[in-house]
């Protein structure tokens, strides 16, 4: 990687050679990609996602082995996790923070990081917080939080539900004027719809210091999404997805109200669509169509975790192609300030 | 206006002195407000909306009195429609097609262009088009449509309900990379979301030849929104608003169901979410309620029209002085080659 970013704040505190971190997508970002990504100079955070333990373990420490020798690479390798399931059990943290591989940043998304704060604090791991709303923005401060990801409704998986829900290009510029009152020395990264190196100038000119990435770099090579998921997502344009709790009550997740996902909008989510309520309180049969869907690797009734992105995105690469070709048009778009 | 865009399309094409164009906001896009746009340098549409032959007639007449002698300023003038209700009744765009003072360009929203695009090409008028979807974009091209609108979810007023709500940040380069491929010769704004110098930036970087831009103008002094509801709009943040056919029922407009309305989130909003379904059937009270809160004034039970921009607009400003403003930021953001 030849880009030199030393104006850029995020490269800067990380070590990175590219402002881009990681999604770390729950039982897609697992060792390989983390690795991959850590590698070739972004932020690779693992997708600790739910906080099971055991896939945490082998995932995290997948990444440490890929990248033995490589010490710059290893600063680059950090976690994610779902902020309210580690409220219920917090083993995956734990192990998390006893390794003598200690994390570059542990970034908590969905919930109060607050309890969990201190014991980052401790060990001087940075915190990176994800929010999806102005709102939720003095919680993440008070808890320390050293970088921002301010996550628009756009992006696949989890986030606002629809009527709450911001997008990257208001979100983004509105924290970045709260920051700058209120916690300068903070960093802010977008996230949501970032796929190219289009996106990524944007993110910067909206006054992002760097982009979170995820649909682009779940269709890669090195992500445990399914191959045959990652076929079938890369012909969907960006109208293909949509948003809501249909498939958290087909996986029977207990996400609280105020989340819901984004994912393909395939045949099984337009059955139910409207109907919601009606499908939480009796979903038995629809939860056995979708088993059945999952079992056959049937993407009518699966479900495919994407964002609006999905449409820019057009072949699987393996990410550290994904993350050079971002960073070279981005670098292309930018005036020469942003790379001196 | 000393900005220089030589190497912009769209300022080309229609002799602007910045990539910006007015929103033809129905009922708040007055002639007042176009008429200072253009004289701004910007492309000026009067909110012709649902298509009112007496208000289009007042407000386009105002805006060409207002600009007389000044030919540059008066070229830059055109007019948006809502479709749909063009196709109940067509007499406004009629009334215009017989003008003397021809319009720089139509914008049609909302429904199928076909019907009305010949009229406008026999006499050589631009054809602009508003879409919310990437699968929109074919019937706008069949059209003969010169410019392309890509509207994202987070605009004020009309725009895709919530399942099919594209947001800005990915439409556009997606839309981008189509006419690319399909029709590199007509022109791509962004709308949604741009209410400051970095939005029009980022707009540029994601593939937008300019911006359509709404709420930043709607809270300009030449807006004719009511002063109390713009007064009200300046205190809200991005996350204030919401998007939900609730205000179309209210107001009893016959609305398209694939269309919903983004406004403020305010009490009478919060009290129907959810139960649209109920409110249609049975609007009677909710609608004395509403009407009752327009007698007064009372915004809690009211509609004020805005996207999720509004989080990033903090003052009422003449339009000129907005335009200049975000013409400059943008500029100090862009490289050069932007605005050589």
């Amino acid at each position: 990687m030849l880009s030199s970013w030393s104006a850029n704040r995020f490269t800067g505190a990380f070590s990175l050679s590219t402002p881009i971190a990681l999604a770390p997508m729950a039982l897609a970002t697992g060792g390989a990609l983390s690795a991959a990504c850590a590698r070739a100079g972004a932020l690779g955070l693992v997708g600790g996602g739910y906080g099971d333990l055991d896939w945490t373990r082998r995932e995290y420490e997948a990444a440490v082995t890929l990248l033995e020798g490589d010490d710059h690479a290893l600063s680059r390798l950090g976690c994610g996790f779902i902020t309210w399931k580690l409220a219920e059990d917090r083993n995956a943290l734990d192990w998390l923070l006893d390794q003598p591989q200690k994390p570059a940043a542990v970034m908590l998304s969905f919930g109060d990081p607050g309890p969990f704060a201190r014991d980052l604090r401790r060990q001087s791991i940075p915190l990176i917080c994800q929010i999806q709303t102005i709102a939720q923005l003095p919680q993440a401060l008070d808890a320390g939080a050293a970088v921002i990801v301010a996550q628009g409704t756009e992006a696949g998986g989890h986030g606002m539900n629809d009527l709450d829900g911001r997008s990257t290009f208001t979100l983004v510029p509105e924290i970045a004027d709260a920051l700058a009152r209120r916690a300068p020395q903070v960093l802010l990264l977008a996230a949501g719809g970032i796929a190219d190196g289009r996106g990524l100038a944007a993110a910067l000119m909206l006054g992002a210091d760097g982009a979170l990435i995820g649909s682009r770099l779940w269709a890669s090579t090195e992500s445990l999404a399914a191959e045959k998921a990652k076929q079938v997502a890369l012909l969907a344009t960006g109208d293909d997805t949509a948003r809501s709790g249909i498939f958290d009550i087909l996986r029977g997740k207990n996400w609280p109200e105020c989340f819901d996902f984004r994912a393909i909008r395939n045949g099984l989510h337009r059955q139910w669509e409207g109907r919601v309520a009606a499908l939480r309180a009796d979903p038995g049969r629809a939860v056995q169509d979708y088993l059945e869907g999952v079992r056959q690797e049937d993407y009518d009734r699966s479900h495919i975790t994407v964002g609006q992105g999905i449409g820019l995105i057009h072949e699987l690469l393996p990410a550290a192609q994904v993350i050079v070709q971002i960073d070279e048009d981005a670098r292309a778009l930018l005036p020469d300030r942003h790379r001196d």
